[in-house]
């Protein structure tokens, strides 16, 4: 007898879709494509040596504890070294039992689903936001609220507004999800007046903040307000980041503070999800940041990043037509190119991937669908060559398609 | 103003709860304790110069993939080489697209959790069983339907029983869930017969089975039949494992074989749960089994944890008293004793405390609670004179035990 799988599977997998960007990420798999589309940190930027050093290290004091199951919350040692980084660089007031260690900065994203989610439940974000996150949130039934993100920020008088709105439909949403410094995808910071007055915001109205900070470390220049988690009282903000960009992906390790009972939900989640995270791992992140290496080799990473941002940044100045913009960040790894109004970044990507470049469409990070006329370009994972060569050949799509709409409306104008 | 959690909290919050045996185990964390308790692989087990050896090559071959991230679904190579061992060890006809690799085999029972149950599902395990299994589909709000295990596995006879009582009540269960060899927490093997049976009657009822085998490589003597996943034709047999007992439990890793449209249902959930495994932890481990280190290192470990479970063997022979009888596993990590019926092995823990000597109590893992006279001994993690140290201080509890419950039922006696 055949298996009928659609009697055994639960209600949860009708919510379930392929990533739209994961399927596009696909058809860039081509010889000689430029892709300034993905997300990934520069490989060069992993600090080999300075692995190689942290391993010797484990091997000689600690290997077999290395190697055996470890605590649900996380390895004693690299709690305890993060909660002191955090007082010191973030000016977040915490201790060694506010730090969960989670299997990369996604998986918490997973259990405050878990724990905080029932099916119908709504949640704010900005928008455009981070997709992986709200693909989670949405795959446990939850909606978007999505509010506008300006170049300082969340558009505070349209979450005000929107808040009062649900609460009139009595629907009281739960939290709100943001991604203040650099953010994936627009590059864009919040300011430290929106960052208080965000917090004033959730605390008015009782919801959570979960403040994804990736990005927080890699600042290339000017000032940056401290997060949102550190004007935090009462344990209302979930901060989280992760060693992806400042160690390697492939550790798969991010850490998280948060109120004590808000972690110890997730460290019972955890259990059944995975009983711990890989502690090979975490005694080589230990090393790295008790052996000193971490605040040096950030340098490294910042000089790479600001080189190949400002390398994009010329090379955009250079190529790309007058009526199409673009964010210049101090931080992290995106640009947001914004074209004119009337452009569909989406119909352009099939014509961009016969010229052998790629880039992420932009309306797939605006929860409503809008955003439709923009791109995320990554300038962390290319070499500078292939930035500048990458940037050539989509001005090129672009001057293509500008031109063309150009020669559509003309005709449409004489016809009316 | 103060968080009102009880709030923000999802319904699901309500099913979490701490680990009974992890509350039990926190007791033993006493100085000069010996726990029987555990279920750890022997640190002495760990192949330490030979994961040196990996290191190396994956640091001289391709250290940069290593440490960035990787496919959702595992790192292709390491799926290769797990499903040619599949085929050649296990008579699993599989390829490298029907494996999944994930955080320890914790994880997919967690993902299978997540697209296999609904609120008020039935499933069915056997009583007892693994423990973090039966909590983590509890989790999900699904009830145990718990089917005998007998010295050759689970009672099929009861198991068929039930399925039609069920049916009688409109209730279909969804999968069979089994650790047919060297069962966590029992040691017993589920006999070739009884295999072929049980896929039969889970084809004639259209359930899945979720055959969980971490200790089937560490056979000490005796014929094994092949896994259940050898004997299915149609996807029905959802095949999972882990390095954790052949390597190293700290780098997380386990494998899943299943049905393809299960596996990509599997993929999608694990990319909201945390994008993908380590991927320096699969590049060692696929060292570890492309250089032929896993089958000579299966030598070693077979070795040593026949030794324990004989020395375990002779120290309860030599100490424990008449009436109390025990398993004789050919393999994994655990046996399992039965004390006279009237003995309470949870009453007992405290005592066994005082004397300096932990086991799990039994009725942990009888899913209705049952078993009230068992214990599971765990012979792989203390030394050889731990052991016998630990079975004789055991056994001088469970003598003045028994001592006592028989002087408490005389006067009983005479009273009727």
């Amino acid at each position: 007898m055949v298996v009928n799988l659609d009697r055994l599977y639960s209600d949860r997998v009708r919510n379930l879709k392929a990533s739209d960007i994961r399927e596009l990420l696909k058809l860039t798999d081509i010889p000689g494509m430029i892709s300034l589309a993905g997300g990934l940190p520069n490989p060069k930027a992993f600090p080999v040596e300075i692995i190689s050093e942290c391993l010797d290290k484990v091997f000689k004091n600690d290997i077999h504890s290395a190697l055996q199951y470890g605590a649900s919350e996380g390895y004693p040692k690299l709690r305890k070294v993060l909660a002191e980084r955090m007082i010191s660089k973030k000016k977040v007031q915490c201790c060694k039992d506010d730090v969960l260690i989670t299997n990369g900065s996604q998986q918490v994203l997973h259990l405050l689903s878990l724990i905080l989610l029932n099916k119908g439940d709504t949640f704010i974000a900005g928008s455009p936001t981070y997709l992986a996150a709200i693909q989670v949130f949405h795959s446990f039934g939850a909606k978007c609220e999505p509010i506008p993100v300006e170049e300082d920020g969340m558009d505070l008088d349209s979450l005000r507004r929107n808040i009062r709105r649900l609460y009139r439909l009595d629907i009281h949403p739960k939290f709100i999800y943001t991604v203040p410094t650099f953010q994936n995808p627009s590059g864009v910071t919040m300011s430290a007046e929106k960052r208080k007055a965000l917090l004033d915001l959730a605390s008015e109205y009782d919801l959570l903040i979960i403040e994804d900070d990736p990005y927080g470390e890699l600042r290339f220049e000017g000032d940056l307000a401290p997060p949102i988690k550190s004007l935090d009282k009462v344990g209302r903000v979930v901060y989280m980041s992760t060693f992806s960009k400042i160690l390697a992906p492939g550790f798969r390790l991010g850490w998280t503070v948060a109120h004590k009972d808000i972690l110890n939900k997730l460290v019972l989640t955890k259990q059944g999800a995975d009983l711990c995270t890989n502690t090979f791992s975490q005694y080589v992140a230990h090393e790295y940041i008790a052996g000193g290496y971490l605040d040096k080799h950030i340098e490294n990473i910042r000089d790479m990043y600001k080189r190949k941002r400002d390398v994009m940044l010329e090379a955009l100045e250079e190529h790309f037509p007058e009526d199409v913009t673009w964010t210049r960040p101090n931080g992290g790894m995106f640009l947001w190119v914004t074209l004119p109004k009337h452009i569909n970044a989406r119909n352009m990507f099939s014509k961009a991937l016969k010229k052998k470049v790629a880039f992420v469409v932009g309306d797939t990070f605006f929860p409503d669908g809008s955003g439709t006329n923009t791109m995320r370009l990554n300038f962390s994972f290319s070499s500078d060559e292939i930035i500048k060569e990458g940037v050539k050949r989509l001005s090129e799509v672009i001057k293509e398609e500008i031109e063309q709409s150009d020669e559509m409306m003309e005709p449409l104008a004489e016809g009316v």
